[in-house]
């Protein structure tokens, strides 16, 4: 099968443990992660070919990141070297009432570096099925935004099935630029959008919809909408989220044809090992269920959900999980049985 | 007072910290457990005197875990020494949706390979008044259900009181038996077993059954036909435990005498720190219940119930918890407040 | 505006990590902590001014006590030096069923050797708005409970708030004498009072009540009689704890003050990630409460609980939040969402 | 450039902290190694393609050590997955003048039980320049000596360069062949072997010999034995070692091409924080100095000589350094100096 | 006494334990570390009043580094806050041949964009009788060379004495700007010059000079030329620094006061625990031995080595020794005997 | 064989790690041991029946001393329970010119308030061979004094060989007596004491001497002076030991028989691990070397200096080595080689 290539950012994430609050920690742990990169490792551990596209200081640090690229069974063959420094990100785990915190140190990375022109995406694309990137990516750099731009650019031009995330970050977006400077442009190449309604009609440029999710008949008036401004799109999705506290989320999930409105059963999740990452195991688990030609679209979203559900069990901004383990949740096991 | 004696394997038991994946573990916990050994320390640490029989490498790993039947105030007078590795088992601690995970490496251990002879029976069971022993042992060789089988003929001989938990692990007996090939002989010379009732008949090679634990009432007639099965049988046990998450279980139990029922109430354990060795644990509170000549038989059980629930709250496999503890909880206290 | 001092011992705690038992702790983590600093603490991260009196020994740990004051941004310019040792206590953190427990080793320690006169309280209480101090300090030893008595008639006498924490500890006040022998006259120069009814009736040598907090319409009558017997009493307040096991907690508030009871929402707490502290950080948010001329007493109560509840969330004795927080959560979102 | 292929086993490896016993250990470093697998390691840092081949087990672990292969830049594209278990050792780490230890645990191992035909040695050798085997691999099992006879036949036929370190282990061999029944044939099919001469003499069936590597015009006449023993020979070369103590070493090697003799400079490796390794270290290095046109054969036994010393500085089985610090050391500078 | 003021950049430092290389770390151990506040700990730790001036953001990083000034006893009265981030290095430990590395992150740090008018330095300079800076700081960017030099005119001005550390790091010097066009202007209100004769020529623009510093006799001629270039001179230091491996260092050290020439005696270290930071323990220990009336020139540069050499065995960056410790070895006592 | 008795404190010492200073450490490494503990663990590991006896608080770190002493194989049928808490000391480890840091906290303990009459010394010494005590005891209280003169004095009558430490602790001697009120009669039970010359004299109330080990030839006279003051003395020894830095020592000792004088070749020890406990592993070995009768006084104090400098190498207060080990550093192996 072919391939799927994904475009991002991947950081040193240093998180303190022990849900230690950062003036308690004397010491932090590192791991590798970013939106795109954790959407590469979900597909290669369900079996995919992924690919993974980005730019890396050549230092120790972006050389330990391309390690973990591969390590995780992700290719790296159109890594691109150069640039000043590996961004960053600081993590304190919450609990309980207190949420979680992060301090961002990505500014002026490898990746908000990148010149339009440094990947030839036309090599990239060879061979791929599927291109996903997301709205972190053109939030940190106009440079970044213009390289995205190139890569939908060559890959609707190569017939490539293109996903996006809207993954909205209001502390980014720093340059000068508003989302809907941008996302208009880059989301008109979309075939699949993952994202609150809000957050796309904002990003957008809309006007502003309060969508109510209990009210599933609502829904699809407001996600035609998506499909007026973008003709390329094909398929909706949105991940349900209720937040009770830090360690106890409810997870549900919506996809939307255009046609018919797909909803997974909400799901309790408790207690959170780890929440960062868990959207970008809800995209993991959209694209394989709709890659998966066994699955219906009810199917795609109950494995989504149940992907991003596990993901909260999980260390680190990765999903490690197998097909197996999410298929049994997704088919309801919740039971954390041991397995002896 | 008598003591009572075990005979099973230990292993070096290696978890990862922190609900790691195996994938991500850089360093293992290293500790020591085993089925029957787990029971030993239950009963040392209720003030019984207690003794663990079984085989040992000459070996640093096998010294060891020497010292730890040590350090728990179990004897060891009749460890035997040989054979050419130390059982181990790997363990990744779930949470939440995501059950724990066992990758055994025990084949070929010192105690798989032992041969009948190797150990004095007689000498062992001096001034025994209990020899426990678990559905594990024979499970792992054939060597190994040989010589449970000779320690409990000459257990039945000299007039130990004999308790049996079934214990059955469907990744074990591997070596050409089945259960009903061996164990049916086992359970002959047992005074108690501890085991759900489809495990019971399975293994005994008897129809299926489907137990209904809810319907109390349905239960004696199940009950009964072990009775018929295994004449020296006094009294059988079973954990009840319904799975909610790999990090809240509910736990209750049930002891029948062959002629009255006993039920303890379901208490509700979460979060879950640690639940393997909880059914040995049940087990330890089981035996101390029965000979503690001021319990009731349903104290017995309420007793082993709460054993069970505080082994959740212990790392490691064995229970470590006093009567004070256990009691108090019998007695309905699961505030958990802090004393001081 | 003026400062807040605080007068008690600050201990070397040494506690099990990952809710291990004692007997299997390889290593204890070492924070500093006690009820009086910790307290000063809670103040200083508000943004008040706070300056902690104490004795400590001329050795490291000493040394490493009085840092961690100073890091704390608490101001240490009263600490005495002197005595044979710091005090120690050993916690092993329980879980669900299993409550956390406590070894003391704080016999002897440099506080409680403490001699009058030592502290020249006249120096101390200087621009000072506000003296706390607690039932702690003078359960430990007749010389601290003389030298707490110099500090609340210096106070006193200097015009300054005096807020108490009856903090009652069975295993302390073991040097001859009863609580009712000491803390009436010390209580005798308090405004306000932080505690159980029934406590403050036993301390005070009254004859047992037994309050039924669901009733509030009952309450008043009880804490009026605490009036009666403390003249300068301007409020009393109450931290209602519900234990539903080490790992859930329910916390609620009240305070009277004289005329009208004003009564907290009772929030959830779950997990527990160390609960020790948490009746420091309502005082301290209590106090907090009080001064901030913004508030009205509702929300000073509601303050405090919310800081209570945090405090659960936070490793080590004490409570490392901001007024942004603990607001967040007095207004009612206890999402725990992430802040990026 | 071709690539490089080594055929191994690859171990889990679980050492102790801090120079603990095996008695004093409450957890285990988890790393990966292997002879063959090191020089791989080696050969991928100093930029060459490098290729293992191995048989690895199908669970956790075994798919633990693949994402370490490729972690580490080696391909893995002929790995056969299959068999029990994965190998296992434990190491102790000593200090001064107690030595490390090891307690090997991989009996009955994937790589233990492969089977002729398993691997498609064709397919492996397209494209490679040089293969490399150790003594290891046929001293643990008949079916591993059985393979490794295939592999060097295959490379042999398709002109693969073939390399060879005699690695003599006395507690492997267990299988009722001793290394003169074994390593001949293996051998005779070798361009290179590294080995001491006392070894080569014993494992090749010869008298003992005494070589003095002091008095060095006294060796050609022993290596040139080995090149009338073994007809494809090129080139011979002996690590040697001087062990002070556990924590300092002196380093030195020889190289004999059948003419002239080649010997580096000995050096001073102290302190020691981890010598296991160090032997493929040099391994690695002499294949990369061979390969290196640049180089003359004494620079090729420098460079093997300082990447050896280097790798004594690094934890775990692998030596994870770049050309430019091992060339820094080969030009003698040993300082140490901080890169800022 | 006058208090010393010392000024640059404190940076969060993440280190890797037990000499791990960058790719295998798991985790960093974080601390607080820069030149000048490292010089100010010394200090503060020998007993004089220190503050430290830097600018930090306004984070939780920032928040963390200034608790940890205050720790130590450091005022931080007039710490300017804003900027984007806090500087961070990450450090790899070496060992034996294989030197430590630094991987600088530390562009566009609060230190770096600090702007002229920010410090009060008439404010910071009232009493105050030392002030310390280092090449570092100008190093960094046009601004901190500008607030640098804001600082020593003002303290020129006021009367304090003015020291200053060369530290030239060749990594630095990125904005445009060589030594030579910022150093001598800024030097030129030096009191105490610490650095190397090459360095000290080379940073002031002269012709490049090879000191031999075994031939004592030579020096003064050299030293005599910095008197000339900077008139308020009044002594040079100079700290001799023989790296014999990562782990085994010699120290020895130069003071000159334009008549003569005091050398310490060259010690050995070793092992090196921590290497970084030991120049600014050889700063500290100069300006205290200089500051201490009861020394001699040579007492002072004899105090300067052996702080030097003491801060090898540490951790962190900050030089954690008492008077006592270093006078102990300043006289020759290196027994590292027990104390109890 | 019959067993070896050894009578004094076991604590729980709290060491920080990687040389980090007391105001580094964030947690602390929890071990037990004692000077008369540690001696019976070397004998126990050398294959002797040993028990130790002491009294320990009936609290969680009294029991878990109590685990510790059967964990190391060592009888503890007669220790006393009681006492309010267990004796604590902290350890800072040095490295190279910084020594190691003790702090005391064993004031007050159970051992320390032992009062006569508390054990059943004929009921100890039954079946006894040896019974050693060392200085520390009568060191700590008037009672463990008393306690320690009942000891010697049953011993004595019951024919019981008497080895003392003489162990020295200048800080200890708090209770108003002086070694030489004390000593002296404890001492004139002894058969073996182990000390240096000075100590020896010191503690007996003698004039000083200044004995030089160097000079072999004077020592005699020194310690037959000994023999006249102790008349039951058998053998005197002396460890000798060299510190030329807290990493490097080097370790000889002397054994005298009142007429030949046996002088073990100096070893060096580098690096330290951890030199607390060195003396009683000179003591311990000294110990099995006289009671082997296969060996000489030469090897017995050979023996005794391998154990000493093996100890070096090992954490903790115990000697964990095996008599191969040490057999084969005495034999002259310091190599450290790797067994495997």
């Amino acid at each position: 099968m072919k391939k799927v290539v994904t475009f991002g950012e991947i950081m040193l994430r240093l998180s303190t443990d022990r849900h230690l609050r950062f003036s308690q920690a004397n010491n932090f742990t590192a791991t590798y992660g970013g939106g795109e990169f954790n959407v590469a490792v979900s597909l290669a551990n369900y079996g995919l070919e992924a690919e993974f596209v980005t730019r890396l200081p050549d230092n120790d640090l972006g050389r330990t990141a391309l390690m973990e690229i591969k390590k995780r069974n992700v290719q790296a063959n159109n890594v691109a070297i150069g640039g000043d420094r590996l961004g960053v990100y600081f993590l304190e785990t919450g609990a309980g009432t207190r949420g979680s915190k992060v301090v961002y140190d990505r500014a002026d990375s490898a990746m908000a570096t990148i010149q339009p022109g440094t990947i030839d995406w036309e090599k990239v694309f060879k061979d791929t099925a599927v291109f996903h990137w997301s709205g972190v990516t053109p939030a940190v750099s106009q440079d970044a935004a213009d390289v995205c731009l190139e890569a939908v650019k060559v890959a609707s031009k190569m017939g490539v099935f293109i996903t996006s995330d809207l993954n909205y970050r209001s502390k980014l977006w720093q340059y000068g630029k508003e989302p809907k400077d941008i996302m208009p442009e880059l989301l008109s190449y979309s075939n699949v959008i993952l994202g609150d309604l809000d957050t796309a009609f904002f990003m957008s440029g809309e006007p502003t919809v309060e969508p109510d999710y209990q009210k599933k008949e609502t829904l699809p008036e407001l996600y035609n909408k998506l499909f007026t401004l973008y003709p390329k799109l094909e398929k909706v999705a949105t991940t349900l989220r209720y937040s009770i506290s830090a360690s106890h989320q409810q997870i549900g999930g919506i996809l939307y044809d255009g046609k018919e409105l797909f909803s997974a059963v909400v799901k309790d999740v408790t207690p959170v090992v780890d929440r960062v990452g868990s959207g970008d195991a809800f995209m993991g688990g959209l694209i394989y269920g709709l890659l998966n030609k066994e699955y219906t679209p009810q199917q795609a979203v109950d494995f989504a959900v149940a992907a991003c559900c596990l993901k909260h069990t999980v260390s680190g901004d990765i999903n490690l999980v197998t097909i197996e383990e999410v298929e049994k949740l997704m088919q309801g096991d919740a039971s954390g049985k041991v397995a002896r």
